[in-house]
C-alpha cells in the first residue's frame, strides 16, 4: 500500500502535532450534491448502491472531487449487519429503515446467524478495497459500523421511533433477552469492523445514534460496555500503523469521561457539547471529533467562518482536534456552504497549530 | 383560600423537609387515561378542551380521583401564547401543533400583539379559578407555560420540526429578529405565568422542550438568559406563600449549574440525566424533579417499583426531590402502572425521610 499524503486525520485522532486541523464531514458522500443524486437516481434503490462496490466507491470519492477534505468515509448504511442476518433491510426515503423481520421474541434472537464478512457483508470489503486503490493514498479511509445499542434498537422495531419503546420494554422487562442480542451483534460488528481493517480502512468510527435516549445507568450497561468489548476485540496496529477507533453517541455529553476510559482513541461530539469543556473534562484520554451545530450551513458563509471560527477557538492551541459537524450534513445544504466551511477551518486553525 | 391539606409538593421544591418524597406526573392527564379519552371525544377537538373551563377543570382532576398524587397541574397547551397572539393553532392527534400564520420576517415579528391574559387567556385563569375551587386546598396546583424559546421555535417553523431549521437559520443569520421575537415571546410568558399566579397556581413550571437542540452557547443566549428573566419577572410569593418556580430544559442534563444560576427553585430533570450527580452538581441552590424514564412504565410494576426505588436511593436521604418522569407519560401505559409507581415512591421514599 502506498503512503498517506495526506495524513492530518491519522495525527489528530492520535494527538500527534498536525500543521491545520483536519476536517470530514458526517454524511459528505450524501444527498445535499447534486453528483450523488445522480448516481442514486442511477442505481435506483438505496440498498442497491450500498451493494455496488463501484457505485459505492464513486459516491464515496464524490466530495473529495469537490473539497479539499482530509479523510473520506465509506458510503455504506449502518443497517448493513442486521440485513446480512437475514432481517430483509428496506431504505426508503423520507422513510427512513425498515426491517421486513424485527427481531423481539428469545427464539428469534437465539436464531440469529453470524455473518461471514467475507461472505454475506463481502460487497462491503469490495467497496473497501476499491476505495482504497482509487484513493492511492490521497487522504486515509475511514470505516464504520452502527453500535451494538443501535443496531439493536433497530432490530427490535423493526424500524426508526421516536422513543423506541419496544426495545425499552425488553430492556426492562427481559434485559437478559437484550443482553444475548446485543452480545451477538457486538462479536458481528467486530469481526465486521476488523474486516473492514483488513480490507484496508485506515481508521473506524462506531455510531452510538441511539445511546443518548437512554439513563446515565442504562448506557453503562447496554450501550458502553458493548463498545467497550469492541474497543478490546479490534485490530489496533497493521503493519506498524495504528488504526484509530472514534466512539460516537449522539446525546452522550453527558458520559465524555466514561467513553475515554473505554481506551478509544477519540470520541464524537455532537453540537450540544461545548468543545472547551469536552477537552478540559476528558484531557489528554483521548482526541475529540466535532462538533458544528449542522443547521449553521443553513446560514450565510460568513457566519459559517465565525461559527467555525469559535468551535477552534474553544478548542485552543495544540493537536487532539478533527473538526467535523456534530450530526449529518442535511440534504438541503447547499455544497458551497460546505466548501466554505471546510476552507475556513484549513485557515483559521493554522495558528492553533504553532 | 383556604390552607393546604398536602403541601409536600411545596415544601420540597422549597427544600423543606418532608414526610415523603411527593409526586406527580408529567401529562398525568392525559391520552391513557381512559375517562379523559372520554371527555377528549366529548370536546370533539383539542384546543375545544384547552379552551373550555369547565372540560379543563374536569380532565385536570381526573387523575387525582385514581391516584394518590401530591399535586394538581392545569391541563392546558403550551402553545396558547401564540394562539392568542393570532397564529391560528390547530391540534391533531398523531400530527402536533400547527400554526396557520408562521412568523418570520421582522415585520412579522415586530407586529406581534402582547395579548391580556386576562382578556384573550381569560380561559386558562378560570380555568385555574375553578380548578383551584373544586380542589378545595386537596393538594397544590402547578401552572406552567412553555418556555421562549420553545415557543419561538414553534412560532418560526409552524409546526414541530427534527432539527427546527428555519429557525435555526434565523438564529444563525439574524440573532437581532429572533432576539426581538424571544423578548416579545418573553414578556408575554411572564405576563401570562403572573396571570396565573394571581387566579391561583401555587408552583409555576417552565417546559423549554427544545433547548436540548442549542449548542451551550446558543442554549445560553437564546434560551437560558430569557428563562431568566421569567424568573426575575415572576410574583414569587404571594400572601406569604412562595411560589417555586421550576425550570426544565429537555435535553439540558449538561448545563444544571447553569439553570441553578438563574435563582429558579427547582429544576426539572429528563431521564438522561443521574439524579445523585445532578444533586451532587447543583447541591442547595435547587431542589431536583424528576426523572424516571417514561419507558420503563411499559414494563411489569416489580420492574416499575425497582427502578423507582433506585432513583430515591441515587437521590439519597434528605429532601429537595420531586419525583417525576423524565418526560409525560405516553398514550398506550395502562393506567394501573402509573398506579404502582406512585404508591411505590410513597412507600419506599419514607425511609429517606426520617
Amino acid at each position: 500500500m502506498v503512503p498517506l499524503k495526506n495524513d492530518r486525520l491519522i495525527r489528530a485522532l492520535l494527538r500527534k502535532p498536525v500543521d491545520r486541523t483536519p476536517i470530514w464531514i458526517m454524511r459528505q458522500a450524501g444527498r445535499y450534491l447534486p453528483e450523488y443524486r445522480a448516481t442514486r437516481k442511477r442505481a435506483g434503490d438505496f440498498m442497491t448502491l450500498c451493494k455496488s462496490p463501484e457505485m459505492a466507491c464513486e459516491v464515496t470519492l464524490q466530495p473529495l472531487e469537490r473539497f479539499a477534505l482530509d479523510a473520506a468515509i465509506l458510503f455504506s448504511d449502518i443497517l448493513t449487519i442486521p440485513d446480512a442476518m437475514g432481517l430483509g433491510l428496506t431504505i426508503n426515503e423520507g422513510e427512513g429503515p425498515r426491517f421486513a423481520h424485527p427481531v423481539r421474541r428469545r427464539v428469534e434472537i437465539e436464531a440469529l446467524p453470524l455473518p461471514d464478512p467475507e461472505i454475506e457483508l463481502r460487497y462491503v470489503m469490495d467497496a473497501v478495497r476499491l476505495i482504497r486503490r482509487e484513493l492511492d493514498g490521497r487522504v486515509p479511509l475511514i470505516g464504520f459500523s452502527g453500535s451494538p445499542w443501535t443496531l439493536a434498537s433497530y432490530m427490535v422495531e423493526g424500524r426508526g421511533s421516536r422513543d423506541f419503546a419496544i426495545t425499552k420494554t425488553l430492556l426492562y422487562d427481559d434485559p437478559q433477552a437484550l443482553r444475548q442480542l446485543l452480545a451477538t451483534v457486538t462479536r458481528s460488528v467486530t469481526d465486521y469492523l476488523n474486516a473492514q481493517i483488513s480490507a484496508g480502512v485506515q481508521a473506524v468510527m462506531i455510531f452510538d445514534t441511539w445511546g443518548g435516549l437512554l439513563t446515565a445507568r442504562a448506557y453503562e450497561h447496554f450501550s458502553l460496555a458493548y463498545m467497550q468489548q469492541i474497543v478490546d476485540g479490534l485490530v489496533r496496529e497493521i503493519d506498524g500503523n495504528r488504526i484509530p477507533v472514534v466512539l460516537f453517541t449522539k446525546g452522550g455529553g453527558q458520559w465524555l469521561e466514561r467513553i475515554a476510559d473505554t481506551g478509544c482513541d477519540a470520541i464524537g461530539l455532537d453540537w450540544t457539547v461545548d468543545i472547551g469543556d469536552a477537552r478540559h473534562r476528558v484531557g489528554d484520554r483521548a482526541a475529540l471529533q466535532g462538533n458544528m451545530d449542522p443547521s449553521v450551513l443553513h446560514a450565510a458563509p460568513e457566519r459559517i467562518r465565525e461559527e467555525a471560527g469559535a468551535i477552534l477557538d474553544r478548542f485552543g492551541h495544540g493537536t487532539g482536534h478533527v473538526f467535523n459537524l456534530g450530526h449529518g450534513v442535511t440534504p438541503t445544504i447547499d455544497p458551497d456552504h460546505v466548501g466554505s466551511l471546510i476552507d475556513a477551518v484549513h485557515e483559521l486553525s493554522i495558528p492553533y497549530h504553532q
